[in-house]
């Protein structure tokens, strides 16, 4: 099944995909829902960011391909992770706004994992029950700020680094998922969920021992490699297959 | 004044303090509010946490004799910033949950910037038109992860890691507050606003240069000189000049 929000008379809805056309659902979909009675072709549904998460935790280095071309040679010995600010969260056909601050924007095409209801300490084994279905996520980064700072609050947070949809997919193989990320249709990155480090299982329990994961709660997968930068006037495009693809137009903030 | 946030009837109400009493609100303080004519003695006041932040951005290496104690001899050159979760917040008298992840949980006092409207690039001049007010905060962090990790997700991140209140003070003179950490009543940090590497305008302007700040949303200025470990039965209190105190118990998460 594939969850969408859609934008429709000043207001957010969430809806689920059926063909070609959106049927509305009366409520969110982090418990029992049933549809309102509306459908809109899907051509003409204003596709916003499927969720908007309390939290977006991201993992860095979980594709050793991507660890090294970033210089390393092996993954961190417990998974490295980091939040993203929910302002940075946009949705299919937002722009990426290029800050004045870095010289350096990158992409990077990941698995989001969206999470259904709250959960703490959830086994491996349980992790399916806790989550509600996949997206695809660009974890846009400012490369140049990533080096010197440290701390990756600044590099990974700008409004707009957090393009997430185009809609959640609530099956999905991750094993055999790819990754892609084209830039003006040249394909980039290309990965598959069975190179990841640690898995989605490995991750979500990993995560829920240290923190609460509320309903809506994203965690960013990681990216292969193949990373690079993105400039004004670019199209980019995180496709992952099972899911679809994600495509943001890049601008200057100005 | 102080505002506050209370438990009352299986719901939350903000309030704002007047003496002994506690007169409670018909809505949130993030725009005009006035009383909803309950008044509670604050004795009876069960408070809670003043706000629950969309996003918690923190500042590291904010005071120089901290940056030395941590073995560093500069503050960074540009201020150090990273994100703690919101299901980390805890109350007033909300324990303090040791994980069994780490050996070494530790106190950081800090003064907190509480957003009151939504903003994007700040001037320095004019930073306090979107300041609510000012809380405490503790800042605890598994100081051994953060030494291991890189990236201070975890270590920082851990339910119950963001303990904040007692209340809202809406008139605080930075620069004079007094920042103090005790633990089982004996002073551990002892700090000044002045000492800090980047005073609260400056914070401020930086981080909504970077990303759009909520109401509520939660600024946490740097802690002193003093750091040091929590173990299961500590009381352990950040006391803030001009505001007031903030204590919790530490018990082990078991």
């Amino acid at each position: 099944m594939r969850i969408c929000r859609v934008s429709l008379d000043d207001d957010l809805h969430y809806g689920v995909i059926e063909g070609d056309a959106v049927a509305l659902l009366s409520s969110h979909p982090f418990g029992p829902f049933e549809p309102d009675g509306r459908v809109l072709p899907l051509a003409d549904a204003r596709l916003v960011a499927p969720v908007l998460p309390s939290k977006i935790v991201a993992v860095g280095k979980n594709f050793l391909d991507h660890v090294r071309e970033m210089g390393g040679d092996t993954p961190p010995a417990e998974p490295m992770v980091f939040l993203k600010p929910s302002t940075a969260v946009i949705g299919p056909g937002d722009p990426v706004l290029l800050p004045w601050q870095s010289e350096q924007v990158e992409h990077e095409s990941e698995i989001a994992v969206v999470i259904g209801r709250m959960c703490r300490d959830v086994p491996e084994d349980r992790v399916d029950e806790v989550v509600l279905g996949y997206t695809c996520a660009n974890d846009v980064t400012a490369r140049d700020l990533q080096r010197t700072d440290g701390q990756w609050g600044r590099a990974k947070g700008f409004d707009s680094f957090c393009p997430l949809g185009p809609w959640i997919e609530t099956s999905l193989d991750v094993e055999e998922a790819t990754i892609e990320c084209s830039v003006n249709g040249e394909v980039r990155q290309s990965g598959v969920g069975a190179d990841m480090v640690r898995s989605v299982p490995e991750l979500v329990a990993w995560i829920s021992s240290v923190m609460t994961l509320l309903p809506g709660d994203v965690i960013l997968t990681g990216t292969p490699a193949g990373v690079g930068p993105l400039t004004a006037g670019d199209e980019v495009s995180v496709t992952i297959g099972g899911i679809g693809t994600l495509t943001n137009p890049v601008v200057d903030r100005g």
